[in-house]
């Protein structure tokens, strides 16, 4: 049993493999003892890995080594077993390499965008030869509500709504229009030019956001929620083997 | 001589129209005497508009009262040469329909699309027959790159730059492309979609950071930095003659 451990800019999300399956899995904002044990029905981990996109957390790393024989803290100087061609990756966020080394296993020999709508959105390209070539980064759904909030004297906060359109005739319409269309077209658009330098691209949506925008954008062709899960999953068993060393 | 003037959520703008052209304009956080001075070159205006989108900014007011003898203060009451289909006209941003006043008087009879690049990005539309329609509100390119930084962990704070590209290939790369790329998709996607479903559609790029997408955008047709300027004056002016009253 694996437990894999994803600590992002909102949550906390933590998942339970098995042979290679996730069999379960939850989110806490400060995750407890009891997350923990539900998770695992009391039972105890022989491999963990932790990955955090907000620096450390003792808190949960203790909660991991106290469920776990056997912990990975996910750092820029752990092996994975896809290559990286990103110029900076002590500043390269876990989440991102993980969804990387996901799609890489799961669409294995393809070209793959991978679009994961989460705290911000992250656009990234996988090459056929499984390299992360690197993306883009720009702000998710609940950023832009309430920066438009937070930054201007006057608009609201407004959340995200299942309505679309593109006139809105109140405020609250047109702010929730407004930064819905703007992530849409943006996905779109940038789907567009990769596809046009990418052969035979397989384009995956992941997120928590993903599948409002996943069911709208014509080309999607793969919506993966659990992409960081699998990925952390494959480069805890990639560490545990010899794989790396050969 | 008219003395008008847009309190914005970032800037306070300013400029002098003299027999309906603009012959100088200059804008400051927080506007002093010697602005006005300067502005009018120590000339008194006989009329003035103030419009906020940050409510009541007595220091100004009382500064522009010291330079005019007649100040209109633009709020949801006054009355405006173009029609209102917004259903919530008391939180329509006050920069908003001057803009589109502005649309109108200078693209009169046409279908207008004001793309205007602020501090949040507005999507407006005014109909061929004059009357302002409604649109869509989205966070502008500062607002972006702060949002990125201030709600998350790990992200740098990062400006704008000229260069452009798919894929960063370090965070501060990812960033910038990833911002400038998401309101540029955006707004080809917006414009793409209003000109399927308005005729003969005028298209007009306005606010601070417009240049930067004027010019890549390929359908762009006219950039009016002046256009809220244009439509405050136009209010000024229909305010002061007996037109509203016919």
């Amino acid at each position: 049993m694996n437990l894999v451990v994803d600590i992002g800019n909102t949550l906390v999300k933590f998942a339970l493999f098995e042979a290679g399956k996730l069999v379960r899995q939850g989110a806490a904002e400060s995750p407890r003892e009891e997350d923990f044990t539900e998770l695992l029905r009391g039972a105890r981990a022989a491999r963990a890995i932790v990955s955090s996109t907000r620096g450390e957390m003792p808190a949960v790393e203790a909660l991991v080594r106290h469920h776990a024989d056997r912990v990975v803290d996910f750092t820029p100087e752990t092996p994975v077993p896809i290559g990286n061609a990103y110029r900076t990756p002590e500043t390269l966020g876990r989440d991102r390499l993980a969804a990387a080394v996901g799609a890489a296993t799961l669409y294995a020999g393809r070209n793959t965008l991978i679009v994961d709508v989460g705290t911000a959105v992250t656009l990234d390209v996988v090459s056929a030869e499984g390299v992360f070539l690197g993306g883009c980064i720009s702000p998710g759904v609940a950023m832009r509500f309430r920066a438009l909030h937070d930054y201007t004297a006057a608009l609201p906060l407004c959340g995200a709504a299942e309505a679309t359109g593109l006139v809105g005739r109140t405020t609250g319409e047109a702010i929730r229009f407004g930064v819905m269309n703007s992530l849409r077209f943006e996905i779109e658009g940038y789907i567009a030019r990769i596809e046009a330098q990418f052969e035979d691209l397989c384009v995956i949506f992941t997120g928590g956001d993903a599948k409002f925008f996943a069911k709208r954008i014509k080309n999607t062709i793969f919506a993966n929620c659990n992409l960081v899960f699998c990925g952390l999953n494959r480069i805890l068993e990639y560490n545990a083997s010899e794989e790396h060393l050969g």
